[in-house]
């Protein structure tokens, strides 16, 4: 059997779904506001959510033809959701490519009118949902529309847990409430979420959407884990971030857990120390030195064989719960999916 | 017959729409992000917009109960746009009363916190919405979800409008540019919009809705102009907001362009210069100066003066476009309502 590979199988969808989101892009007066709109939807990214959609509705016996305006919907979701957390996180970077060093809305545009631009894409979103009922019909329609507000209230939710960490200064956060947020923000929005909305459009009763969650949690808190490694060891054309933003930004990660458990007391208050510095006062050797750290207490790799040991997990409890599914080539991806996410180098 | 009051009965509406959003309103977990969600919806305000869709509902025949829903969407509709507004215009006060001073969600809880509430209450608009089509039926219920589209995306233009003005500097609009943008985010948002709104729950055919667009756009502009002239001219616990905190956010209102048209060029190269300030840079004097020099050229007057123009024009429009409507209740309490704008003390 020949060897899947799981980017070239996103490539493949995100041809079909980006063709539907076009329509849906206005390009008219104000023209700058709706290039400022435009932007992140055409920088793209990887199509990972909107891809498990697709071969969720395959995988549960019907057509991917038929989940594109969901996928869709997904993908622009996250277009908004990314315009205004790299505001909430004031990131710098998004989507870069190696030929392309690709700023975020609100660096090049400033934080009002990227935010506002944000808006009108989440308005766009609820007009492709609103469109879906008609396409796919009343029962599979709502059911789908409800979901995703659901998806999208409790990432909402997400967000606040780690912009109140940021705001109140802690740092000390317990694994339990580091679960808690990423189950919310990867496990169901990145994995559970897409996965449940395509097997809605295949017609897939209410037991497959919660023995979906089992797997498809600890997918997503694998891909969010490795999420986090990648963005302290890759270069800023790679990973399309900047480098180690994540410690500029002052985000609270696995890694950040175990080195604050592991490094000595005095090393502790720097850290705490640093940690409590907005983003502009941090330097480029605060963050190396923070980096160093956490080499010498292997935090890093501790963080990668957690991503590998939450994605064979997620493996051995996807065998199972799909076991009743024919092995199509869809399931075979989603498979290679699982695999991919602590594994990969985008 | 006895005069009616438009307050008095936007109070009486008020309760109605109130009890349905707080159906919609989520008390949980996490409780504090909760709070903020609630807290603008809480404050209520006038409730002018609802109040216009119920009754133009009743004007058209049907029963105000059928229009709640719709209304109370329309209400979570200004709430999350304000939340929004008052970030991108770092806006310090926001419905204040005589008792209790408000401040901004942005000033209470920073932008992140506050931008990231303003998101959680515009997906549970779209919830409302959603159920609106399973109330209203399918014809009704989708033709309100489109008409509401179609209003926020273009309020959204709207305010990228405004924001383009002062990342530019643009302090000079013409006349032409400044109806354009109040056409858009008071003469659509504020009456036409809900108006038409309530017409459609009522079953009226498109010609009304075209119809109400003549008068509505002139009846949002005297809101508009109207309000911008309250801001300057009354004290912060009657408008709820700063009193010329329009001037410290370098607001590009009717009153200014009259200020810069008549004023001399001295006057206005200081004014230029003292607009393209920051709001933190601009002092108590500053403000006080500019309001002298409104004074001075007459400006409030005229736009008080063109307010009152457009209120009255739009009754006459008003009177015209549905004399072939049963001279109702309602119908005489929107009449009320296009008097009282350009006449109002908040």
């Amino acid at each position: 059997m020949k060897k899947i590979s799981f980017l070239n199988e996103l490539e493949k969808l995100k041809k079909l779904v980006w063709g539907k989101i076009q329509e849906y892009l206005p390009n008219k007066f104000p023209q700058e506001h709706y290039t400022i709109v435009r932007e992140y939807p055409q920088r793209q990214g990887k199509y990972f959510r909107p891809g498990l959609t697709l071969l969720s509705t395959e995988m549960f016996g019907s057509q991917k033809e038929k989940a594109i305006l969901t996928a869709a919907a997904m993908q622009t979701s996250e277009d908004w959701l990314l315009i205004h957390d790299d505001f909430l996180d004031h990131s710098e970077e998004r989507r870069s490519t190696k030929e392309n060093y690709c700023p975020t809305l609100n660096k090049i545009y400033g934080d009002e009118l990227a935010v506002n631009a944000g808006d009108a894409l989440h308005i766009i979103m609820w007009k492709m949902l609103g469109d879906n009922i008609r396409f796919l019909g009343a029962r599979k329609g709502w059911q789908i529309f409800n979901k995703m507000n659901d998806i999208l209230l409790t990432t909402i939710e997400g967000q606040y847990l780690e912009l109140d960490w940021l705001r109140k200064r802690k740092i000390f956060i317990t694994e339990k409430e580091y679960y808690q947020m990423i189950s919310i923000k990867a496990g169901y929005y990145t994995t559970t979420g897409p996965l449940q909305l395509g097997a809605i459009v295949a017609g897939a009763p209410n037991k497959e959407l919660i023995q979906i969650k089992e797997w498809g949690n600890l997918f997503g808190c694998a891909f969010q884990i490795w999420d986090d490694v990648m963005n302290l060891t890759m270069e800023n054309e790679i990973q399309g971030k900047e480098k180690a933003g994540d410690i500029l930004e002052g985000k609270r990660t696995l890694i950040l857990i175990h080195l604050l458990r592991n490094c000595l007391p005095i090393e502790r208050d720097y850290i705490t120390t640093l940690y409590a510095k907005p983003r502009t006062e941090k330097t480029e050797q605060d963050k190396e030195y923070i980096l160093s750290l956490m080499k010498k207490y292997k935090s890093i790799d501790f963080a990668k064989k957690t991503a590998k040991d939450f994605s064979q997990k997620a493996e051995e409890l996807f065998n199972k719960n799909t076991s009743h599914l024919p092995n199509s080539y869809a399931k075979r991806v989603i498979r290679q999916g699982i695999k991919f996410v602590a594994n990969r180098q985008r």
